[in-house]
């Protein structure tokens, strides 16, 4: 069994915005159920958890080391890394591996004094690795940073994780289209960068509303789940949840997807 | 009134380090009383709030954003930093100054994108600034960052926080020295950096506790405070607090010095 458990749903800001009084982040405060953390995803196999991001900086009080099988970065802004920083000087002898996009840089000192985080040679786009408890196919996104995203399988399940982008790149989206074992085997779920609400001008590095739409008719996946939400979306979806589709959901902290 | 508040001890590990079982580590798990966060202090006076250093990640709900009325800080090292990069995306309309050490890189892109922070021009080595709360004199220190100590002014009250570095330059101990009325007027408290237990060789960027001796004998305040600490430290402690000197003791998280 695979549980995927969604442990942050936030932009960069979070919700609440620190200082916010707009009516998501008051309803955040007031009840933790509407918090949403820095964007993140726990999965938990037979082997361990494996982190899709690091931007949450309570890690070492939700994991234990030793539950901790390996960590997979999207890309290497802040709100995706922020909690290596801490996590890195742990004195255990075994090196946690931390998959990764081809980026040089990295964030600040992370490659320079990596402590127990052993980074992997950068993921090539495309190519899948097979590993005992699932597969992973790395899938460029549209970002102001080098950017995956990735399409995990296990069996006939196929979820993909696509954040932070805007739009796809042409590449990833036929690939995704051509993964099934025929033309109506579609993805069982997109789970999706939706920072901002409808927009009048297209946004720069993170999806509108409009363009999750866009997506879902291109891709046809069998589920859509929004992820990397703003205050603004909340705000939005407080008075415009009717107009999410039928087979869409909008993530929330905790929420988990198990898969047998 | 000034209420001065340790709201972290630690080193860049913390304590509990992850993962860890030694005593110190343990006993932090099993009781909070003994953690320690990222080193950092926040100062309270009737203005409100002024941070030095943010390191801590739990800043946004630790202080509503009207409490905070500065941040000031020692170096540009992560576990001095990090808690500024949720902090910096709030969409208040005041601009929050943050005084900083002449280091041109920053850390990571929180010059390129400061949000909600103010970076002030660098503070000058021994140039004295005089706000209506309290004045405050930056001191070089020894690190492999810029670094800047502080000297805390009120009235007759003198407080130095030195940290992180190893021993003192020249420059600043002569300072130090000089500030009071005439030679036997000390400064009140030096707080310190004191990472590790006494090593056999001399450490690189952080005291051991053969260096504060060393410091102490050199400056004579009222009253030495260590912080900055490892889990080393704290092991060492458990079986070696019969080594501190009297007018010497150990932040804690929490620790709270009221001055009138
Ligand atoms: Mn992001
Ligand atoms: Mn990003
Ligand atoms: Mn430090
Ligand atoms: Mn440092
Ligand atoms: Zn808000
Ligand atoms: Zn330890």
């Amino acid at each position: 069994m695979i549980e995927i458990e969604f442990i942050g749903t936030g932009n960069a800001g979070q919700v609440p915005v620190w200082g916010c009084q707009c009516r998501a982040c008051l309803r955040a405060t007031a009840n933790p159920v509407y918090r949403r953390g820095p964007c993140s995803l726990a999965i938990r196999t037979s082997l361990g958890v494996s982190l899709i991001d690091a931007g949450r900086t309570d890690l070492a009080e939700r994991y234990a080391f030793d539950d901790i099988h390996r960590i997979i970065l999207t890309h290497f802004h802040m709100d995706h890394v922020q909690g290596l920083f801490h996590l890195r000087w742990s004195e255990r002898s075994r090196k946690i591996p931390v998959f990764r996009p081809d980026d040089p840089l990295g964030a600040d000192d992370l490659y320079k004094h990596p402590g127990v985080l052993e980074f992997q040679e950068p993921f090539i786009p495309f190519n899948t690795v097979d590993w005992p408890d699932f597969s992973l196919t790395a899938l460029p996104l549209n970002h102001s940073k080098i950017t995956l995203g990735y399409l995990l399988q296990k069996d006939n399940f196929r979820l993909a994780y696509l954040t932070d982008t805007i739009g796809l790149p042409e590449s990833t989206e036929e690939f995704l289209l051509s993964t099934g074992s025929d033309q109506l085997d579609s993805i069982d779920y997109l789970i999706v960068d939706c920072s901002e609400p409808p927009q009048k001008k297209l946004p720069k590095n993170h999806n509108d509303f409009n363009e999750i739409l866009h997506i879902y008719k291109k891709t046809c996946p069998k589920k859509v789940i929004l992820t990397h939400i703003s205050h603004r979306l909340d705000c939005w979806l407080l008075e415009n949840s009717s107009l999410i589709p039928k087979n869409m959901s909008v993530a929330s902290d905790g929420m988990v997807l198990s898969i047998r």
